[in-house]
């Protein structure tokens, strides 16, 4: 019998809640579908920091780099604003990323019908609403050198004294990878792709266009592409989202245009995010799934936080690591007869009511459901 | 009688159209007021490349340093797309920018009731909505060296064999000078500022909230400042826009949310915004006005632009570059009162219909108006 190994990294704020949570579906797969998991869990981010003195050991980087799947809550809070930049719980996360090679950050953003209420966009707008942004999330200005803050006491213009300094840098292979992951995602889907950059005024941009085109005509001329401004990109997301279908971007634009993404369905607590690698040795690529919220410092250990999207998060490791689908089908659908149901966790609730729940209730509905 | 210099640069698409109709403002105001303006007219961009090669001539440039204010339409199109990036349409208006030193640009994202529901968004999250934000517009990302496209043909891991360079580079002083401009603002509307940058990931980010922070404890201490990350911030103005006053961010993000904000507001066509410098001689800042959509290319030469972000710029250049608030007020009113009445062009004509009319036609009501 296979077993599918899996790391969890529950991390900080309420990452610990909800992955609770998604033990309990894990353990009705090995219970009631025989499908065993070899689950190891390890601390990152803010909580790593607490013990280890930084957001990531060494140990746990190995580990990463070993299973099937890595599984993370959340990193960061207030209680680690302070810190020096180069233990910040988000360098935790950064090297999950860089050194599991994971250039390819898939984030949907969907709505959910019973939830379009809570975008504060109309709903005919966002009814509906099935976009996949395809992020590239191992280079780019988060990781490009020189970087740092230094001193530039000569320069007598310089009020303060100091200087800030990042790196936008692009391959021209970083960006093919990546665009080919997203062309192969849009051939499941609508088969349209739009990328976005800035190529009227950055270099990295000009580079970005053309290798998505290269890519393209190269290889999935069958594909619809298109380029965007990523200006103009953030502008038609709010204005007339349903345009897109895949929407690929470096990691920055892609942080930011993801979150908007995100918000305009109005199921933030509902949203998974798969990052995905080159193949290993076992045909899948290697993967981390995190939720697209964050640590959510303000509803901590108060039984609010919503567990669904770190759920759906395993689910897609169901799906894309484990070769599970149809488990994955699944566990969306129980996901998807609770809501239906009317259960609702704090974040859900709006005023045509429902039946309030607790993380930890939230959770044991879903697996009632399955 | 003290003249007012204007350098008029109608700029490509649409930019020539909404010209025509400021014209008949400022000859109204001339007329009517008495007002003496020095109206001088040139091209930029694509325009201006058409001509000489480049996106500005340097007597262009040298004018635009003389003159007490700039009025820009747009620059950009389609036609212009394939240029080397060294003379694209856009560097015309970087330069402008750059050598004028216009370091504050002010982006107002304000709603307009007459025209709430032309939002995506529900009305009652954009009804009364009015944030402005303030974009660093001189340095960051858009200007950083090492900038560019080169060979990595050395670098066998690298398919493609090319990488794409840009540098995000700021100093303390260019923070603290825009840091300033948002507190003073700010001081005139609701007294709070949020800043926002990407301190968690980037070194630059750290910098720009650390000098923020300084120039308020030690100038502006009775203002109220925040600081949210920048992909925190792209959704919190998708979910609660009004939660906002004055926001100060960097050339980059200031771009992307910016664009954002207008088109939360429905009325893209409507923005005007104010890019400030330091002040000249005659004690006002110097500056340069543009309205915040682009050239529109889909619609040019159709009779369907809407002149009204462009009036509304001027006006902005009447109340801070020439001191003429009460005509800044008066050209405001005229404004609402037009749209009050049902006139509306292409962009503004919903379901409850209104009075339609062309874009000469909207100029002269708004001068009827008056
Ligand atoms: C936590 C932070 C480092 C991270 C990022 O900026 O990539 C987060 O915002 C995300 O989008 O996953
Ligand atoms: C035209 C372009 C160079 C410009 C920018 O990116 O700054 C525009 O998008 C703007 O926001 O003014």
């Amino acid at each position: 019998m296979t077993t599918h190994s899996l790391l969890i990294l529950p991390g900080d704020g309420i990452g610990p809640e909800v992955m609770t949570e998604v033990r309990k579906v894990i353990d009705w797969f090995q219970t009631n579908k025989g499908i065993a998991f070899d689950v190891s869990e390890d601390l990152v981010g803010g909580a790593a920091y607490d013990k280890h003195g930084k957001p990531l050991a060494d140990e746990t980087m190995a580990k990463a780099l070993e299973v099937d799947a890595v599984l993370l809550g959340a990193v960061g809070g207030p209680a680690y604003d302070n810190l020096d930049f180069s233990v910040k719980p988000e360098r935790g996360l950064l090297r999950l990323r860089k050194e599991m090679d994971l250039f390819a950050n898939l984030r949907p953003a969907q709505c959910f019908d019973a939830l379009a209420d809570f975008s504060s966009l109309k709903r005919e707008v966002v009814a509906g609403l099935d976009i996949l942004i395809v992020r590239e999330l191992t280079s780019g200005v988060y990781f490009g050198e020189p970087r740092g803050i230094h001193s530039d006491d000569n320069n007598p213009q310089n009020e303060g004294g100091r200087v800030g300094i990042n790196t936008q840098r692009y391959t021209s292979g970083e960006i093919r990878r990546v665009a080919r992951a997203a062309f192969e995602l849009a051939k499941k889907r609508d088969n349209r792709v739009c990328s976005m950059e800035k190529a009227n005024v950055m270099e990295s941009g000009i580079l970005w266009r053309e290798e998505v085109q290269w890519v393209h005509d190269n290889e999935y001329p069958e594909v619809e592409l298109s380029h965007m401004y990523a200006d103009n990109g953030a502008m038609q997301l709010v204005r007339r989202p349903s345009q897109f279908d895949v929407i690929v971007t470096d990691n920055l634009f892609g942080d930011i245009l993801s979150d908007a993404a995100a918000m305009l369905t109005g199921s933030l607590g509902m949203l998974p995010s798969a990052s995905l690698g080159a193949p290993m040795a076992n045909g899948r690529p290697r993967a981390m799934y995190e939720p697209v919220h964050g640590s959510a410092p303000d509803i901590t250990g108060q039984g609010k936080a919503n567990p669904i999207a770190c759920i759906l998060s395993f689910a897609m490791a169901l799906r894309y690591s484990y070769d599970l689908g149809a488990e994955a089908d699944l566990l969306e659908k129980a996901v998807e007869k609770v809501l239906a149901d009317g259960v609702r966790t704090a974040d859900l609730m709006g005023p045509e009511g429902g039946t309030p729940v607790s993380t930890s209730q939230m959770g044991d509905k879903i697996v009632g459901a399955l």
